[in-house]
């Protein structure tokens, strides 16, 4: 194990391994084209919990729990949790931390903690500090609507541009390994993001707020380690959606870069867009985390993708912010993960 | 440099230094017993800022910028900001990183979080990963007052169990370094916190709902290092106040262990408690930032101090979550800090 340090951004890491991955949705989430990669799937937002920000902590306790089951651990092997989500004062994951009381780092970077979670237990492991680190982000349509906009009973009315929540978990295991096995999933590489504002103001637009981010820290990325795109299979952003994605690519073209073929996005793979009316797609801390969870893990142990960067998004607001008339500060974090020969 | 892991909450550093440290506070925290050790004072709670949100972040960057400069260092020599604050969507951290661009890993634990960024930021660079980090964490009395109880302006009377959060931010600068030298302030171990809810409903009273997980997070520590309280010239817990300390020491004296006279508190100690008319003492996630950064590192650089345990405390609750009718979570991070001889 040990960690390289690339630039102040970009760190390698040997032996960090993702022993087991488990994500948990919302009926909604379970109903898009992803449905069949998840752990469980919720048969309604509640799921008799007395309100949907315990259903949002419940979400997570599940995928966690699920995450143990499947690497064949409980949780007196689990060194440290590491993890955020979306509510105030990190509600679901603080509250879930009662439930199994191992030490908890929280963190918060909105829709990109869960790389950042990803990046720093990787760090951390591979830095010879704890042996394993459960990684975990969430966030719940219902609880996100009515914190950061409008009680879902209003009934308002969508902007196009607007994101769609998710309702997911997603829960990694990582631990450290001196000798990495064919077919183990490894965490390679982290590039911590920047915060970048371009002035976007618009709380239902960000993907505009966070395309710029993400190119940052791609482009970054990739200078740091010497790499081109093509030494990725694909690159899944967050919850850039439909317009951010297309942003992105403008973007990285303005640079001379041809990026289009390689272009992903959690939160515009987890729903079916026209079918679902979800807008510019899924977004929320919950949605990266749940697709590669569940989705892209699975793809990466099947050999369907034999190289991924993973960058979630997070857009950096509050309700106060915006109201006091402030832009939308927005952060990428990357994660190179991989499948070993 | 190095980390050895000591059981899955605790680790030891090899060769992590904390180059540099800041405080800045308000009129308030400035009137108090702790004033000459502090920065800079601000003449007024605004300070001409637009508002109490924009004012709390000034502090923090002010607090930064201090920093670097009495490191006699630049932001380029900062590998990783680390950090947070109460603010929902952590807005100060945030948007204060719209200035320096500078990798951002937002953390929150409430007013936990500056142990939470001190201990963290040790792993990292004794790990080998960055080199630098900067760790910070702020509140503001009047922007925490109208988020988490009424505006001031109100003028409701206050409880005598209630603390007075600390218009205050601190910063450290931490690097890795081959060789420490006498006189260097060290970051020799950090203990993280779990999780610990008695049960406590009161939002007036934090203390209460805290002192469980100070007193958890000190004895593991001591187990862990196989130390006893005398090995520290003083424990400051982050903001028990009055009545925590009492329970802490009496929680201690129920398992056998006498504490009394090596425990000390930075909300207790920021204010002349009976003349400042602050009830229970300073709380915030810029209580022990500031108390730490001024005046803890001072005392440690002029051998007032050889080695103290730093544990701050945070109250894991939110508006909605005490609405809601759920208890009152905590955790507590400790961080013991040394003079090299």
């Amino acid at each position: 194990m040990g960690v390289h340090r690339r630039s102040a951004s970009s760190y390698a890491f040997d032996g960090v391994v993702i022993r087991s991955a488990a994500a948990v949705v919302g009926p909604k989430e379970g109903e898009g084209p992803l449905g069949s990669y998840f752990d469980r799937i919720w048969p309604s937002e509640l799921n008799n919990h007395s309100s949907f920000e315990v259903a949002e902590r419940a979400l997570l306790v599940e995928a966690q729990n699920l995450t143990l089951q499947k690497g064949e651990q409980d949780w007196f092997n689990v060194d440290v949790v590491m993890g955020g989500d979306l509510l105030d004062q990190l509600i679901s994951t603080n509250f879930a931390a009662r439930e199994h009381q191992r030490p908890l780092l929280g963190l918060f970077s909105a829709c990109a903690v869960f790389t950042e979670g990803l990046g720093l237990g990787a760090l951390a492991i591979a830095g010879q500090g704890p042996k394993t680190v459960l990684v975990g982000a969430s966030s719940h349509h219902m609880a996100a609507e009515r914190q950061f906009r409008y009680p879902i009973e209003l009934g308002y009315q969508r902007t196009p541009t607007a994101g769609w929540t998710a309702t997911a978990a997603g829960s990694c295991l990582l631990s450290g390994s001196s000798s990495v096995d064919s077919g183990d999933i490894v965490i390679e590489a982290a590039t911590f993001g920047r915060v970048v504002d371009w002035g976007s103001k618009n709380p239902n637009d960000m993907g505009t707020a966070m395309a710029p981010a993400a190119f940052d820290t791609i482009k970054r990325h990739l200078e740091d380690f010497n790499r081109d795109i093509s030494d990725y299979d694909q690159i899944y952003t967050g919850d850039l959606g439909v317009l951010g994605v297309k942003l992105l690519d403008a973007l990285a073209s303005k640079e001379g870069f041809d990026w289009s073929h390689r272009l992903n996005d959690c939160g515009r793979s987890l729903y079916d867009i026209e079918r679902q009316d979800v807008h510019n797609g899924g977004s929320g801390a919950g949605c990266s985390a749940s697709v590669f969870s569940g989705f892209l893990y699975h793809q990466l142990q099947h050999g369907q993708f034999h190289r991924i960067l993973l960058v979630s998004t997070g857009a950096l607001f509050s309700p106060t912010s915006y109201q006091q008339g402030e832009s939308i500060p927005s952060i990428a974090h990357a994660v190179a993960i991989s499948r070993a020969d």
